[in-house]
């Protein structure tokens, strides 16, 4: 999975993931209209309207972007019919050839890792059947808990060819609170850099040809430390998040990828799903809503571009 | 809802808590058959055995402990169906007047953070409607982003008066590998600790009679840090997981608690839920094993009990 991620992302020349993290306030009235109309105001409906947005954003971009990075906690807000519509969604996805990143952070201890594993990236057995549950290509983890909160994670990777990336620094203001603390037992270096150590080490387990199935975190927001990271974890595909709706720039994405050009996708959630609601975008009104996001897909495939040709 | 948590731990004089995460290993096959007759060897199949055995469970436990704790990991390897027999569980536990902590582990940048909070213990809103999604009472989560992930967690739980349990020291055997490494910045301390120091600064925010809403989790497999936590964080619960099946013991667990016999609450999964496969309670048999699991927390209590009596 990481192969075909890599050869998307040639192929399409766009280094982008696009984060489908619906949120009712993005969904343009006329798709909520409809799906109120068919199942009111309930849960069922919300549901609805989610999917009916994604498959036409979908619909629109799938040419252009190696992949997709449902958020399922914008899903299971909705609790169980919100569940459907991100199993949904992921199928749908996956009918496209989109490679599905499920943004899931799960992490926990051993058996209790192995179960979130089987159920978003392998199958579960049932007296004599095996089924998958979710069945995203890859998934994000929490390292919080150690190797043996991960390990298990990495084996169903191997048995199913699926990836992870690992949270090592994310994207968000307070990132740093826990993740930035200096390390005396590790001569003061940063724990996020102590992670992204074992990430490049859990890697070696999981190689695919050019690049691991294990990919880590990094935010589009630190980019200092993006830059010592690349170094630390040279094999390992690295997932930017933070880039515009969170203040990252294309000229910031620039010491993310490696000398080739590869080795790191950039995600982009409400910039590119809800386009149509900024200025520049506004022109295509909410009827062509998805028709919004694919220019800023363009857009943001050219800035991207544009950056790594003036390195 | 902390407050009732501590009333119950008083009139039960159990401060346990059940771990609700049925495995399919542990599920007696005369409950796999009759959920397999009606529904196949299907997801369905399986939420449906799995229902069936926590409601049995429950049925026998639910007058001696003041709380349960489902996994839901366990049910999400199920996918949707698994996830509706984590639902069914919450619903039918909270019946019973039980208090439900829902072991999610989520955790992620702020408006992400929001959607879980809402999802698992808030409602979300529909158009003109408000909807619960989980609805369970405490959260498990985890903390390595940072306050500005934990904090729409502490929003939702203020309007709600519901609470949280932060990861701090988990049971398993590598949670050093990260959590235990010392911080220069912070004369030494492991970052455990310093994790500790701001779960007791996040709980002077929603502070119930005795007890903060916002608790942590300490592996009773680290009854030595339990010991400098309990002083690091003294208005926090400590939901105190590793009990029997991981290793600790009840003469390990008199740290948790504070003077007051109060502070701690101890988790048992699969001690208790499938004592049956135990030897020391195999004559129940597997069609008694609800009953097998009322003699093990009563074996439970008295072994806490004990140890608290002899400190």
């Amino acid at each position: 999975m990481i192969n075909k991620l890599v050869n998307k992302i040639k192929v399409t020349g766009a280094p982008i993931v696009v984060g489908l993290d619906p949120m009712m306030k993005f969904i343009p009235e006329h798709i909520q209209k409809k799906a109120f109309a068919e199942f009111g105001e309930t849960l069922e409906g919300a549901a609805e309207a989610i999917f009916q947005y994604n498959k036409e954003i979908v619909d629109n971009i799938y040419d252009l972007v190696p992949a997709v990075k449902p958020q399922i906690a914008m899903y299971e807000q909705f609790g169980i019919p919100g569940l459907m519509a991100f199993k949904k969604t992921v199928d749908y996805c996956k009918s496209k050839d989109l490679v599905v990143i499920g943004d899931i952070k799960r992490g926990d201890i051993g058996s209790t890792s192995e179960a979130y594993a089987v159920g978003h990236l392998g199958k579960v057995q049932v007296g004599s059947n095996a089924y998958y549950g979710f069945d995203e290509d890859f998934a994000t983890v929490n390292p919080y808990l150690g190797s043996d909160g991960v390990k298990p994670f990495i084996k169903v990777c191997k048995e199913e060819n699926k990836g992870l990336f690992i949270l090592v620094k994310t994207s968000n203001p307070s990132s740093g609170e826990f993740q930035d603390r200096k390390l005396s037992d590790a001569d003061n270096r940063p724990l996020y850099e102590v992670v992204g150590e074992q990430v490049a080490k859990w890697g070696e387990e999981h190689m695919g040809e050019s690049y691991s199935y294990i990919g880590a975190v990094v935010g589009a927001t630190y980019p200092e430390m993006g830059k010592i990271l690349r170094k630390v974890m040279p094999k390992s595909y690295i997932l930017v998040p933070g880039y515009g709706a969170q203040g990252g720039k294309g000229a910031d994405l620039v010491h993310f990828f490696n000398e080739d050009g590869l080795g790191a996708i950039v995600n982009s959630s409400r910039g590119i799903i809800a386009a149509y609601q900024q200025e520049k975008y506004a022109a295509f009104g909410p009827e062509h809503f998805a028709e919004a996001s694919r220019a800023a897909v363009e857009d943001m495939k050219a800035d991207i571009a544009e950056a790594l040709n003036h390195r």
